[in-house]
């Protein structure tokens, strides 16, 4: 299926969870990615990404505050190098405030909405059971919904199945989309980013994936 | 010592061999960078700087073809990353040929001269010993010396030492200088990149490090 059935928007495959894990199983076993060298790709993507949605100049509160849920797996891991990149693209460079405890409280909605210009959600990814989720995540998803700033998803937004369309969850206002977009995406009619331009060709083709060119040297491409 | 003080090109300290290996021990050990994200970024950077200085309208061969030559140690490591971007950034990619066996021998420049467009530099490093050369790079570095086309070096140009200036050895046009430019690049006349961005703010401090703001989110500068 391809988005331009649903939408004008550049034409772009998408894929189920099976074939994302099996096409980075084939990253790491037969091309000899890094897990490491993934997660930096994805997260130097994200924080483009992030740039190119929310110029420095386009944010809201006086400080370039961004708050980043980086959940157990490998999402946080990329929403960690994400947050490190996005701050060395300030100068000076802003500080990292890790002490933040996540969960579920009317005030907590209040503080975000107050201290921050954006949510990063990093949180749970495409390998994440979304029938059955625990907690901490179950508050934060709650936190999530009720917060008035905008949100960007990284991949998978936190709480929605990798292949359901239309989904009673977060609203993200950005999505970025890692390797090729997950069945969910299809749906998404927000400011939507793909990073996916180190993926093999024999893959790209094996998964017979139409991916759009991205342009110049470019890693990222807004779909 | 600053460039200002020999060229008017942008200003930029420059680091010994002892500091360029401690910043690394550093990054990994205190700051958690993995080796594999390092070699990525750097990597990345150095695809990117050779877009930048060797446009694909300006090649002069029919095929973008582009050797690399890459090392036993970390440098051969970015070389190898490099190529695979590099790769991307032609549509459709272009193959990789990793078979030809390197040495030095007449015919071997003259193959050279007429297959390839440049050759990237990403054999020795700024740990290796560049007083007893041993093989195949000895030989390696004679037909270096010799090949007409354009050479860009990674960190430290082959054969050079890590800290002398104005050395009687290869002639690269493009040298990128990952982290902090080192001592010997201080006499590099030709086209300048630093890739460095990623430093830890209190890593430049703590060295003293006058490094350069870069453009955007550019994860690369021209010195």
């Amino acid at each position: 299926m391809k988005y331009s059935e649903i939408s004008p928007r550049r034409e772009c495959d998408s894929i189920s969870k099976g074939e994302a894990s099996a096409i980075e199983t084939e990253l790491v076993r037969d091309y000899r990615f890094g897990q490491q060298q993934l997660i930096e790709i994805w997260g130097h993507a994200c924080a483009l990404a992030i740039s190119k949605a929310y110029p420095l100049n386009s944010l809201v509160k006086k400080q370039p505050t961004v708050l980043v849920i980086c959940g157990p797996e490998q999402n946080g891991s990329i929403g960690l190098v994400c947050a490190r990149h996005l701050r060395m693209f300030v100068s000076p460079p802003v500080g990292i405030d890790s002490s933040m405890e996540l969960s579920h409280s009317p005030s907590q909605v209040q503080l975000i909405n107050d201290a921050y210009n954006l949510v990063i959600d990093a949180m749970l990814g495409p390998e994440d059971d979304v029938v059955d989720i625990k907690e901490p995540y179950a508050g934060i998803l709650v936190t999530l919904k009720q917060v008035k700033i905008p949100i960007a998803s990284v991949d998978v937004p936190s709480g929605w199945d990798v292949e359901e369309a239309g989904q009673d969850g977060i609203s993200p206002e950005v999505l970025i989309s890692l390797t090729a977009p997950k069945k969910c995406a299809m749906s998404f009619s927000g400011k939507h980013f793909l990073a996916g331009r180190f993926l093999p060709y024999d893959i790209q083709k094996k998964y017979d994936l139409n991916l759009p060119d991205y342009p110049g040297t470019d890693s990222l491409i807004e779909l």
